[in-house]
């Protein structure tokens, strides 16, 4: 199996709602620094997984959708905790979106998995892996 | 596949038996800097994997057995080359023990396995994977 | 000269004034990755810089007074830009009162001086550095 | 399943043929930094994967063949588009045969599988993962 | 005194001439992680160094005249050995250069000094500091 | 001002006395990645600030006087606390001592100066600098 992965940044706010998140309850924020993994069985023609420039693109489109933002005030996010785990998994599933629709090349259309890690500090980071 | 991440690091001193070991089978020591991942396929209703307060508080107090100690004078090291791969093991199972007896949080009972990572330089590292 | 670092860190929600600041007039947020150095021309008695587990502590008392806040919402910034640089300058200052205070231990008052430098992401950083 | 890393590191020259390599497909060059990855279900007699100093020097001299190369004028690259995700099957490929060919000493016939990890820069790295 | 650093890369290809780079004379590569930092001595009306979103785009025009070439070819570098201290040198001048053009900003004037530092692997880099 | 930096390792025993360091007090141990930094004015004429072969090969010596030992036992460091900030004196002056003895070069007597940094974990570090 082979992987390809391109790095990223956001810096958001947000808040939690639930005991568990103890002072993280209140209004604050985070830089997450995203790798998204792009997971192929076999190289295409080129020998590449994907085309890293437009992957490294198609990230930053969907990370500046959330960019400089205050979560708790996206329509999509109403009522949501935007755990990192969460936030994860929203980037892998609007960046599969992509690649069903062609968006990172009709060879991206035989990727197999994408897997989308978020790093909120040099101590702690979460990660989500799918299927394509 | 979601996962969660926490790391902390020990410093402690050990020796090795065998001849693969070279030099290092002198008493010697080693910074591991420790990743424990926690692995889970549906995150909780507060959208997490693991309450990552808690899950770091617990790798601290499991960490805390070992910190600053002679691994050789363990009674539970008496033996043993405790290798880098060695101790990554030990250190996922005494988490797995805390997440079997609640140490976690009732809702880590859902956890899928856990990983650990120790980082012996900025040149090797060592994982041990496990199921829950 | 010598010195001593140690890392902690902070998650903060914030938003600028001005239009250098493009989009991130908007209220967003950070993790801050917070390196503290202590410079000092001579070790001490024992052969440090500082008691590097009373630094640590130090750090993370001060920055316990910005973490998960919306540093808008906090009198001592009303009206200010809250820049990366201008926090690293913040803790330094605070640091230094606290070394002033004998907060670090006695020895520390033959400190030479102080950097603070506050990672923003994984590609910017900013530092201040002051003297005692 | 336990698994050990090495880190070492080649500067190559080489280009790329096909448009959507864009300026890449100038001659240019680039820094890998190789993680290479042993895996295996149980550990050995002496309690680890692999003998480190050995697969230390094997990954090494992988790596010198390959190392201050224009890899355009290799017979072996020929009419190949060396990219990162193929380079590191290559190098995965010719650690494989060592490990077959007893190199890395007779227990390391028990491991499992090799995963090679390339990083281009800070920003973007690739992996080829196998079994044994 | 304040700094603000940002990082960008390039990935080039060349040769040295001369003994001392034994087999790097021949034709190879590197990938430079570029890290770029500005100091000064107090902060402009808007609390910061120099407008970060410009000194990364100047950074990033500065080094797409370098980025996938073989410096070998360009007459700018003919008969110069294109060091990792003299490609930091040559960096850091032409950003000194923007900065008394005005391409940093009219504030960008009060810059005190920038220090250009290039990672060629994960074990070793150079830097050149300059005043302005 | 130029400079070029390596990076190594060594992992060694040891044990403080004083209060000041709690639990290190008993015996334990560390990993130092060591960044050792030679700074110079100008470049000499092959364009370098060190033969940078010749830098790490130097380094690798110093440090294979240290590592894999207990520091405890090395008379040299009998009634010595070996503190982090200590060791990377030693190791500055042991450079210093090769360079003064012509063993980086006849060039390297250009050299302004010495870096030594030490990183014990990857949340604390200390460094020593001097002149030549």
């Amino acid at each position: 199996m082979f992987s390809v992965t391109v790095r990223d940044h956001i810096m958001i706010a947000h808040s939690f709602r639930g005991e568990v998140f103890g002072p993280a309850q209140r209004l604050h924020g985070a830089t997450y620094v995203v790798d998204a993994t792009f997971r192929r069985a076999e190289l295409d023609a080129d020998n590449i997984v994907v085309d890293i420039g437009l992957a490294g693109q198609r990230l930053a489109a969907v990370l500046g959708e959330l960019n400089y933002r205050n979560l708790d005030e996206l329509p999509e996010f109403a009522g949501v905790n935007t755990s990192t785990e969460m936030l994860a998994r929203t980037i892998a599933d609007r960046l599969a979106d992509l690649v069903h629709a062609g968006s990172l090349g009709e060879g991206a259309r035989a990727l197999a998995g994408i897997t989308v890690t978020l790093h909120e500090s040099h101590a702690a980071w979460a990660s989500y892996e799918r299927t394509l």
